[in-house]
């Protein structure tokens, strides 16, 4: 049995953080791995919706909040992530059900290359509102500069 | 595209119920099940685990809590899931991503037969407290008799 500690590591995006999150490795009596919540997330999750039998041609996500963090866990199968915050971007490959994405507000992702048991857990510090989402990339683009320009008027 | 609002059964155990969670089916993007805690959930999740790679011989579980509830839902394959309050016990098949289990505190419960892929996704509402655990069957059983029989003393 082998326990690893969570730990993690930062993009080159902004806020963006990889982890891997404590899990027991343990072959006799198979793995398990925790996320306590206060401990690695750094929002109280609201709510958490979980996306699957996704085709390998669909792409999910394309979109920012304006409020609302995500964090991303393949619980099953794989698929790969790209973050952007408007002037870098980082692609990743979640497959692994300890390896897990912080996406903050501000960060425009894309979820694709499904395998076809992919299972892609979210957790999202928000409920639901329409009103949160960014869904025009260049309008992402416009707003994410004026915010780096004027950082003051979003404190 | 197919919508379907939570809704949910109550078991033959105490306080057990099974939810059909909100989901959106859609074969040509992929589907989507959705929990938001506060309309789901009858407690705030602290932390969340999963286990995987579980051999199909093997058995977890196995114990009751005093405080701590629980919401299990198959992420990925299937298994087995026996609740017991002491007097009635009920087995499930959490076998798809919109199935969920909610078992409060004082129920005894077990998972066994994993498929080979297998993961389950478990919140719950209080953090990692070894002492919280009632690990002997026939304590738990004693345990909750006493409880029946003077329930105002754990009002």
């Amino acid at each position: 049995m082998k326990i690893i500690d969570t730990h993690f590591r930062p993009s080159a995006v902004a806020g963006v953080r990889l982890f891997e999150v404590r899990h027991v490795l343990d072959e006799a009596r198979g793995h398990l791995s925790v996320i306590d919540f206060q401990e690695v997330l750094p929002f109280q999750p609201q709510r958490c919706f979980i996306t699957y039998s996704i085709p390998s041609n669909q792409t999910r996500g394309e979109h920012a909040h304006k409020e609302c963090a995500q964090f991303l866990l393949s619980v099953s199968g794989h698929c790969h992530v790209k973050v952007d915050d408007g002037t870098r971007q980082e692609e990743f490959l979640l497959d692994r059900p300890t390896l897990g994405l912080y996406v903050p507000p501000w960060v425009w992702a894309s979820e694709y290359r499904h395998s076809h048991d992919s299972a892609l857990m979210v957790f999202a510090s928000h409920p639901y509102d329409a009103g949160d989402y960014i869904r025009s990339y260049p309008e992402f683009v416009s707003q994410a500069a004026r915010r780096r320009a004027k950082p003051s008027l979003h404190a």
